[in-house]
């Protein structure tokens, strides 16, 4: 059973020991990354001897600029601290011999399964860096402006610039601290939320214009052919969060994007909705899983076969 | 010349006087509507008597919920306030009267004429919203829910939910603050920055599917057809920002966003800009003005004619 740790339990167990290697999950998003960038630098400042474990799965190209301290092959770690990391199924392949000696996990997701020895977990976060702000608060130099700078890609990344539905007052009022720090917002927003790449762009153009409505525009579906990512030169990174754009158009409650993958007969399904429409129930059907308002699933059919299978399956919903 | 006065002296003034009327600028924006609308709850909640002056200019239909609250015919006010409008040629139409009788305006543009007896500005302040919270937390009420929640409007509309340049560490203390006092900040953001109309998805797949490129990519030209607002039914409100568009691709230096007006022959550019180049020097070569990174001008020509004539005289500026 983990010991469950406050942010100041945790800012004391850090200055009594060093040596730390620091995992974010698979796939690190703004969050995962900046946490731990801001974590390292932290404790740096604080004389102590810390690396981030190089993550072997590809780091979005828009957050390459996030520091990343690299440990060399000869760095033995005392202890071994996860962030923003639920499970140990999220750790990346060359952190799994390091799954059950975590010294130290910092969480804000309540499906966290208390893995480490310690662990710092608070679920009303909309981002892990508003821990990591909490622990680096409580000690000697606080927040400095590199920590600043890598907390907010944490904060920001995570609420879409404050603008999703996890945005608390606290989640602003850390932004307003970290500004206040030294983090070049103005910046950061600029290459985070205001710039658009030609493939994201382009996807964006073919997207909309082929989105497709029906049930009374209460559903609206999207496609991505793999015949669009060639033409746009469209790749992963250009995706992001691609599936939320047809649940955004007004009066939509059902938004579907159906891709692509890597044959003609194998598409993947991402449903968003809104209350009281139950994604999870939509792609359950297809043998697919997730949550209430974003879920998932996989038809094995083309494009156009698999919109009509997923609107006879919205026929008893949408019509109830 | 005016007198000018600082939030505490504003809430003293505000405090010994009575019967008023606030003026909002022509087409009202979130944060002048938000603001005014704050100020007027703000007052009532002190026992005062306000009122908004009706606005005849259109507000955008996505701004319909801020509570307007309209002067009675036969109300006869003792003092005029304007919010958030630089100088009186920003008054709406039936405002004119009162221009040379402004007892304060609350302003935060640094243009502002000081056409007022008494001006409170600063022009630090990303929001008019600012402003108004600064004066609201030294009265006896602070700020309500439902004042709250207006000048979360103000805000987080004139910074783009946080995400332009504008945006300081005050702007996101004053809104942790604002939703700490109960501004509903998910819903307001579901509404104000993650709905997007028919029209509006409309339009953006098809501008930007017919954006065109030159000089290295460097320069993106956007066109805006009378028959593409027909073909998707979109509006004025559904065009707010739209000429961002363009200059928000990676790379680009220069956007440009052609639109056919009243007739074929009548364009309309607008030009945003990444320093060192300048939107004003190109506008200027038209006829046109504005500021260095954002301005515009009108060519008497057709779109493809105006391309031509806009590339042509990028030719010496992109080259050099």
């Amino acid at each position: 059973m983990s010991k469950l740790l406050t942010p100041d339990e945790v800012a004391a167990w850090l200055k009594e020991s060093d040596n730390f290697l620091i995992i974010t999950h698979k796939r690190p998003d703004g969050d995962t990354l900046g946490s731990a960038s801001a974590l390292a630098q932290g404790l740096k400042e604080q004389g102590k001897t810390v690396f981030l474990l190089y993550n072997p799965e590809t780091t979005s190209r828009y957050l390459q600029f996030v520091k990343q301290y690299h440990a060399p092959d000869d760095f033995t770690p005392e202890h071994i601290i996860a962030v923003d990391t639920a499970t140990t199924e999220l750790f990346p392949k060359n952190a799994d011999k390091y799954k059950d000696s975590i010294s130290l996990c910092i969480d804000h997701h309540s499906s966290n399964t208390l893995y480490a020895e310690k662990v710092c977990l608070n679920a009303e976060n909309a981002a892990c860096g508003e821990i990591i702000f909490d622990i680096l608060m409580t000690m000697p130099g606080k927040v400095s402006p590199p920590t600043a700078e890598r907390l907010y890609v944490a904060l920001s990344t995570d609420t879409g610039c404050f603008s999703f539905g996890n945005t608390t007052a606290y989640t602003l009022y850390v932004a307003s601290q970290l500004v206040y720090a030294g983090a070049p917002n103005k910046e950061l927003n600029k290459v985070l939320f205001r710039t658009k790449s030609h493939g994201r762009i382009g996807m964006e153009g073919l997207i909309t214009s082929g989105i497709e409505y029906h049930f009374d525009d209460k559903v609206a579906i999207a496609s991505i052919t793999r015949k669009m990512m060639e033409t746009t030169g469209a790749d992963e990174d250009d995706l992001d969060d691609i599936a939320a754009l047809p649940g955004s158009i007004e009066g939509v409650c059902v938004g579907i994007t159906i891709r692509e993958m890597s044959s003609p007969q194998d598409c993947k399904l991402s449903v968003r909705t809104r209350s009281p429409y139950d994604a999870q129930e939509i792609c359950a059907k297809f043998g697919g899983g997730g949550h209430k308002l974003a879920a998932g699933c996989t038809i094995e059919k083309t494009i156009p076969e698999a919109k009509t299978e997923v609107l006879k399956a919205l026929k008893d919903i949408m019509q109830s």
